[in-house]
């Protein structure tokens, strides 16, 4: 059986920048895998934390997915934004199971200064929020 | 026409961490993306410098792929290996023409420490060369 593919879903929320969506699209055994942070996030709550925020910090105006290459549980999504005119590229890896929840997300980042503003933003959205 | 796919003589050439298949397998025009320096490398020489160097750095006995998501000219390949006992997570992502030439080769690495210690170690590595 083909399984369901997520990422019609997962585009239309990147689209929207809408982190309501996140609900349906993610297993509950989810588990997010920072590019920053060694420590793998386990379930839907912390996963949904970390990729609201992501969507927060990178998906601006100038945020596009360049590449994409798909097989049957996993794709790789490539992509590019700026932030603060800094050239920012990634990669979403996706893993999904036979009823087309996410059950793993993983995102790194190039090069190392994308890397480092992408943390620095992060911690800034922490403290906003009132949680670092 | 399928093109030829150059994953399998990548695998060998990992395997036996050889940079000598390179040049069979990079097209002249390649481009290398490092996952440290914004600045796209261009051409074989230069794409053989920088590959030959990470599989110096990254290719030790601990280095495995852990997942390939491949589509007919593009590839992306998870990998996880250690450095001074430190994890290192890591993708290659290939783009390859009709006669099976890689003709875009990036690298993106995570967490933040392994991109740190990716960073010291080819330092090292060009000051033993002579070209830092």
């Amino acid at each position: 059986m083909t399984p369901t593919n997520p990422l019609e879903k997962w585009h239309q929320l990147v689209r929207e920048r809408s982190p309501e969506g996140l609900d349906e699209l993610l297993a509950d055994e989810v588990v997010f895998y920072s590019p920053i942070l060694f420590k793998p996030q386990y379930g839907k709550a912390l996963a949904t934390f970390y990729l609201a925020g992501a969507l927060q910090v990178l998906g601006n105006e100038k945020f596009r997915y360049a590449r994409e290459v798909v097989g049957t549980h996993d794709a790789a999504l490539e992509f590019e934004t700026e932030i603060d005119g800094l050239y920012v590229n990634g990669i979403d890896l996706l893993k999904w199971n036979d009823a087309g929840q996410v059950t793993e997300f993983k995102v790194m980042l190039r090069p190392l200064k994308a890397i480092q503003i992408v943390q620095q933003k992060m911690a800034e959205l922490l403290e906003q929020m009132g949680g670092a």
